[in-house]
């Protein structure tokens, strides 16, 4: 019987917070309560899971009793102001924002991949940029099996990824541009409606956006292997919540589109998506709401020997955040690498021990098993 | 006096038709007449240039005297079929179309790249690919100064490459899918209102689709360099007419990108188009309407030496396909190499003799000058 827990969503208004809901109430996530923080914006209004309408709390010290996990999405700057405070007080965090991916304290998490890396975690857990997390979800395993020398990644990136607001904003732009109306942005900085643009990420001083650079560095501490050469090129394209990407990716030896097809086949969370007949691949509407990351259209590079091209898309909102984040909270149970909040367990030992219950129950959880550790470790 | 030429658009209600005739008149090209031939639906139909009606005909052998250049837009089947009538007629064909680009007898001409491979016509000269056009813009200046080894191309390809009906196409499923109305495509084979499919030209055995490797194989006719290594993935995106690229070009010796720049500011029909104070690179709106393909984002790539990463924008219909066509027939008069038609060039010096005027001029074009040569062929 695993242990139910007590959770916090923190950002549980944002598109990302919505679907981390979602996303706890269809994996049937063991829930002993569910707590729902936002801005000062959203108090008042009521999130909704398994079926309950949950009041929206403020941040604020007094509140952090008795939880469990926080999963967070509010934003880098939330999160560098509460994580901390969270982790002091036991709770573990899983963070979707960027705040702590590259702090060397701070396991920087897929599960399907890098699980192992959670043990070392001191109360921060890092999700990684969704964009990192897509290509990420094929690349992994094929890396494993190949050895990756270098990537050139393009990004087809939908407005899901700037917030529900801008989600909000291409269908309302997109619909006063057909009506010839003039439209006032507030979330984009640019023309959206049948518009494309770089990246609205800070732009760096070598030309890279912000973005871009995530998905090197990310990449890098994800896979653990400082010598991966990276080099990508981010698009805000006008799609609402799924990443597509285009990966040119050479390996240190020779693979042939069969031995990557049949690595991919067998890798956790991913989903070869093909017809190769109807020239039919993996398409945004394909993967949005869906929890796999869907590939396909691998070819071997007619340029270049040892390369391949493929082509992957994912559900921006789920694998490439909500999704991840609450998978990093379910294997911290199955990992048994919780730390729990010592004094409920001790009230609920000693209750049981007074009703002459067992308590050992308390201290177990079920691990992962060897063969699941063998899917994400051995690609 | 530039000599006056007789002209026919073939393919003129089509979406690149309806800019060649805009172009024509924008360029104020020095027709002596227009004549628009399109397929039997079109018949009844009228076109517009310079303020005129132009009815449509259909083709037909017997309407074909007395043309000086052909302008093709109708499609391959069309140009196979009628554009060596033309030619046997000593009508100059430039075809739009991919039929004849390939054809080691046939010039595949970008006029600010390679308008000297003009003279070797045989009736028949291509214009090349719009993704091609639009990469080689870019790439064949920086190609001539610093050669270029090897190109992983990612395009974000607009509606308007598969015609004036998936323009409206797109529109129409949008505002379906904005107001939750079915709606049935008869354009697209898969659903574009916020989606993006692989380039819908036919999938090889390769893997790659036909658009990619015409960029391959273009590529390497226009800039004569079979040694160019070349990979692509080809995209449409839901974008009305222009087209965008992402370019990861490897060289073959150290780049900056300021000499890139320095470069590429130089060149013909290429501007340099961004703010990097606001993140402002070259979009979709930004080139539509416009002759020059737009250009920016230079960076050098982190992942290897002797690399730059660039961002590429243009007209599909524009510099993609009406604007280069009508550049090279205005390219036929410049370099004096236009076939006269003999027939009505005799009739007329007979009758400019018979009045005692000079005919001289009938023999006579203005020359390319020597530098304009030297911008197209120097970098």
């Amino acid at each position: 019987m695993p242990r139910q827990l007590c959770i916090a969503v923190v950002g549980a208004t944002g598109a990302v917070g919505v679907e981390i809901l979602k996303v706890l109430e269809q994996r049937n996530f063991p829930l002993k309560s569910l707590r729902c923080f936002a801005s000062s914006r959203s108090i008042g209004k009521k999130a909704t899971c398994f079926g309950q309408e949950i009041a929206i709390e403020p941040l604020n010290e007094e509140r952090l009793e008795g939880l469990d996990i926080a999963i967070f999405s509010a934003g880098r700057k939330v999160s560098l102001e509460w994580a901390p405070i969270f982790a002091k007080r036991g709770i573990i965090v899983v963070d979707n924002s960027s705040a702590f991916r590259m702090d060397p304290q701070v396991p920087l998490i897929i599960p399907e991949i890098n699980a192992v890396a959670m043990a070392q975690h001191k109360g921060i857990i890092a999700s990684p940029n969704c964009s990192t997390t897509i290509m990420l979800m094929a690349l992994a395993p094929l890396h494993r099996a190949f050895g990756v020398k270098r990537v050139v990644a393009a990004t087809y990136q939908a407005a899901s990824g700037a917030g529900a607001q801008a989600m909000l904003e291409l269908e309302l732009e997109t619909r006063a541009y057909l009506e010839a109306r003039p439209f006032s942005r507030t979330v984009m900085p640019f023309p959206y409606a049948f518009n494309l643009f770089t990246h609205n990420s800070p732009l760096l001083e070598n030309g890279y956006v912000e973005e871009e650079i995530k998905m090197v560095e990310e990449t890098r501490k994800i896979l653990a292997d400082q010598s991966l050469r990276i080099t990508a090129t981010c698009v805000r394209v006008p799609i609402l919540r799924a990443h597509s990407e285009a990966l040119n990716i050479e390996f240190s030896q020779p693979v042939t589109k069969e031995e990557a097809y049949t690595v991919l086949q067998r890798a956790a969370g991913i989903k070869i998506f093909e017809d190769r007949s109807q020239n039919r691949f993996p398409m945004p509407i394909d993967a949005s709401g869906r929890d796999a990351v869907f590939c396909g259209r691998i070819r071997e590079d007619l340029s270049q020997p040892n390369t391949l091209d493929l082509w992957v898309v994912g559900d921006q909102l789920l694998k490439g955040a909500a999704l991840n984040a609450v998978q990093i909270a379910e294997h911290l149970i199955k990992e048994g690498i919780i730390q729990l909040s010592v004094a409920p367990l001790v009230a609920e030992a000693i209750r049981r021990t007074n009703s002459g219950e067992s308590i050992s129950s308390l201290f177990t959880y079920p691990r992962q098993s060897a063969i699941n550790a063998a899917v994400f470790e051995d690609h």
